[in-house]
């Protein structure tokens, strides 16, 4: 079977994230506590981000999202997110389990972007006491389906949400796409997000993510939080130094930007050489084609791993690690199918 | 600071581990899923253990800790263990927060062993709906003081749990040095142990340790348990590399074996050249020291890591990374002090 | 504001609870214990349940659903319902927060009931880590749109769910208005329901249900977890008193025959004397109407208390107290609108 | 079996508690909702404290108190309170089920009052990762062993937390008995008090005890978390009714006054006609006597209900309904005894 597009972290690690991996395994260093390569990992990503922010490094998305959101949202409240977000159909109800039955509110919008409307249909809602009342947004930049939101749709979408004293959290498993497509990391402490998951395993790390708490407020405890939530590591650097292999290296954006660049090459590809069309725009490193069943399984008995989603369509994912040589051959498989 | 001898997970990766992680990093993998590396890795535990059993990686100790407790106990029933035990005294209250609440009866006995009088009392004890009823009984092995179980010690303890059709949990961080000292891996699935967490951090690893349900009803959607706290690992295969790599080169018992006999080295050095006396017998990697306060401000301004315990002693902790010049260096700076 | 229509728990309770309660507070008796009045109460459910059970009595619906779900579901599977269940959209994620996560899937159907395909369909779903897995199957009876369910129906949809080896919860809140209704719940234990929420509060007693374990494994130290969970009485006896009295002066079958006799009339009167239309068959105490929100908002104004629901029509719940004067009244509120 | 000695809630509803009860029954009222009961007792109750504060009726004190220490404590911080408290011994881990793995870290002290210089001692532990740090002082009025603070004594423990910004919760199942004592109830607000549970139960209430909220930030959403946690009533009236008869009536101060009273002579007698001796001062309604396990079987073989605590010795508890007679009575049974 190839993995190649199966997802973005059928990949290995990039070369710059094992060669600091390697490198951070020499010598004795404070166990659970704060080393060299955690701190230089942390000062990375505040830099990317123009702004100050607490910093942790964590096993697992699914993790640091649910973390997140427990932060943001008491048991009796709800996280507004979009329907088909990662939180909402692919984590097993981690945002529940780690937040005790915190409920998850789920909201429509074309390809993955939460509709504004929508939104404020929910936020207008008068409050009543039997069921969950929102307490905070999460979004997905770039989203579940491929898209990248504009400055200005994020803006529009987490406005009335801080208006109302609610939190924001953004899930940015695949924020170096989103950048590498051209969005401005620094806008996002200014829009008003509480809480990012800054991604690394997509981006050819290891399965590490990075908690950044820019209301500092969330950060009180936070190691105690992270401890008894099992994600803390006795030996912290290796949590940190794929993500600092790659943000010092630059390999964080370049594969990013590398990943995108083979979506969009497989996405004319498939406009132009098969007989399938697009589900959705191809903005990051993800193409979601529309094909028939018996074409799909036609494609995976040929050895092409591709997941059909909730919508329908299937799934092709680039990564640092995905060849052009990879490219055409899916596209010549692809155009053999109807 | 010297780091040497402030615990057994100050040491970085043993080279068998790392060798093994580089190695898995080449090509695509199946994310969330299983792949050779893992295959194989569980095949080597299985093959320790001389038993039969579903065999999971998890990103720490606390986590696996946390989740086997949880599959043994309600959230209305507690589980027995030493007072001293990691469980009770190093995971930040894990096992309530993945147990919903479930309790934590501390039982007391020399040295981290549990007294098998004291367990004895506490099963007699009439149940009563005000209090939580024990469910399990959690035993370390070595455990955290420093001493290893015989098998019939252990015997003693497990047999009347299971005679009333309770659960037994073994926190395995050490076992390696427990192998190391003599005990008999093979013994642990014949004993009536349901869930073993064998220990790869402090074995020279990266932190994953592993889950192993001899009961295996217990497994029944682990992999859902598993993804649902944040324990499951989109690149699977870097979990389970390193302790692969440890296991198959025989280091994960080279390793423990010097690094207990550091701890011999060291022990012995402390009762002839110090002014100081052990606190409890040295039986694997760990030295416990009776100290003055101010012998232990010292040595620490000296710049050696290690830390004082529950009990009032000051622990030192040998790995697989401990050379006998550290030892040498140690016990001068300690055999200056009063 | 009159409140006669408005739930069916805006009556106090019936004169045989009452009277009851009253009886049962005389004198001293054991604590946190099992009491006369509460095996009277046991007896007598099991008896009308024609079936052995183990019984216990909590304070509240929500509590006893929640908890109910939770014997049934780990945190890491899911709970199959109609998603206008009264534990989907009532009860403010109970089933999460006593469950610690444990998700609900919600099935579509027409009037509340579920319908026995798309049962089926989310049964034959593959199970895959990322989701929570079925564990459970919860109706209704009566259910929230006022329809009863036959045997056949019920049949229909737990055999598939036994047959998966899933549990089955009831809730009963309205037991008695379907038991009036011609449903007959010496059924329900054959059926294979495992647990019973018995209804106490909206047949006419306090705040009250029964729990009915009729798997008696799930009673295993169940009153430990009731008391964890805050739902045990200290004055044990009060809780039952209420259902006893209804039970053994027969008004919990006769005030839900009587509350089922004034919805019909009510149902009547709507569809010959008003220009609205009933929105799903009338089968038990609730009658739901087609009616727009202008009308809807002047029949409130008229000082009538009734909600919308969720599927756009207006519900009007009648109870053991409603009158036909209220009923007419009503009617001729109803009749004077557009 | 006699209970007239065995708790305080082996009493019924005192009459003026069950007046209301069966006065508040009649008519209509909306569910879920405020209502006028409810509302005039929530004033009552803030006359008694001279304060401000949110007031919710909940079930049970268990609920009560476990719902309180999750409004001030997160799940990886603990609560102090005295290792003898309601909430350390007698709720079956409610605390750490309500609050997902909430701490408890048990306190020393004489007679149930917490010693303040344990209390400093804990609150100067330096924080660490892998522990639970203290988030809130929990304090029982009257104590467990059936002594009574002094408003100075309580400034003296909740000055140090709340200097810390730490929350104080104070649990007053008994706190008719502490007023009854001379205890100011007007000095809870004023101490610093975050969240007091009012007790109704033990003084002679149905099972309800009120949740006042002094902190009125902890009140957001109140309603939510109470439905979730199944503690709200669908017929509040119910709940809240048989408080206020006994706060209307004065019975609620008056019964609690009898209740000493009749302590007192019970303690007077012990000291004067039997061979035991007082385990603690008899300050509220509780006689803790140090008695040999013969004489306390004997004791209970002549029908005597009483209960032996942790620290050896045996309660006898008076209550609204405890009469002159039993007490002479009782005394009698145990001047026979030795």
């Amino acid at each position: 079977m190839r993995y190649d597009f199966g997802s973005d972290n059928t990949a290995g690690m990039a070369p710059a994230a094992l060669d600091a991996l390697v490198s951070a395994n020499s010598g004795f260093a404070r166990a659970y506590g704060s080393d060299d390569v955690t701190a230089r990992a942390a000062d990375e990503i505040r830099r990317r981000l123009d702004a100050d922010a607490e910093v942790r490094f964590v096993f697992s998305g699914t993790a640091a999202n649910a973390i997140a959101l427990s932060m943001l949202a008491f048991p009796h409240e709800s996280v507004l997110a979009h329907h088909a977000a990662h939180v909402c159909t692919d984590e097993t109800g981690a945002p529940g389990f780690f937040g005790q039955g915190l409920g998850l509110t789920g909201l429509p919008g074309f390809s993955g972007k939460i509709d504004a409307r929508a939104l404020a249909a929910v936020l207008d809602e008068p409050e009543v006491g039997h069921r969950q009342p929102p307490a905070a947004l999460s979004l997905t930049q770039s989203t579940e389906y491929g898209t990248v939101y504009t400055v200005d749709e994020l803006r529009h979408l987490i406005e009335p949400v801080k208006a109302r004293g609610f939190g924001v959290h953004l899930d940015g498993a695949r924020l170096a796409n989103a950048a590498a497509a051209g969005f401005d990391l620094t806008q996002i402490a200014r829009l008003g997000v509480d809480v990012l998951v800054f991604g690394g395993a997509k981006a050819g790390g290891l399965c590490t993510e990075a908690l950044v708490m820019f209301d500092k407020s969330l950060a009180r405890r936070v190691d105690n939080r992270l401890k008894q939530a099992g994600q803390t590591a006795s030996k912290t650097r290796f949590l940190a130094a794929p993500l600092l292999g790659l943000l010092e290296s630059g390999a964080w954006e370049g594969g990013a930007a590398h990943a995108n660049q083979m979506a969009q090459a497989l996405a004319t590809g498939i406009a132009t050489q098969t007989p399938f069309v697009l589900a959705h725009p191809v903005e990051a490193n993800a193409v979601f084609v529309r094909m028939p069943i018996k074409a799909h399984e036609a494609l995976t008995a040929a050895g092409w791993a591709c997941y059909r989603f909730d919508d329908g369509s299937v799934r092709f994912v680039c990564s640092w690690a995905t060849t052009q040589d990879a490219v055409d051959e899916l596209l010549e498989a692809m155009s053999k199918l109807r």
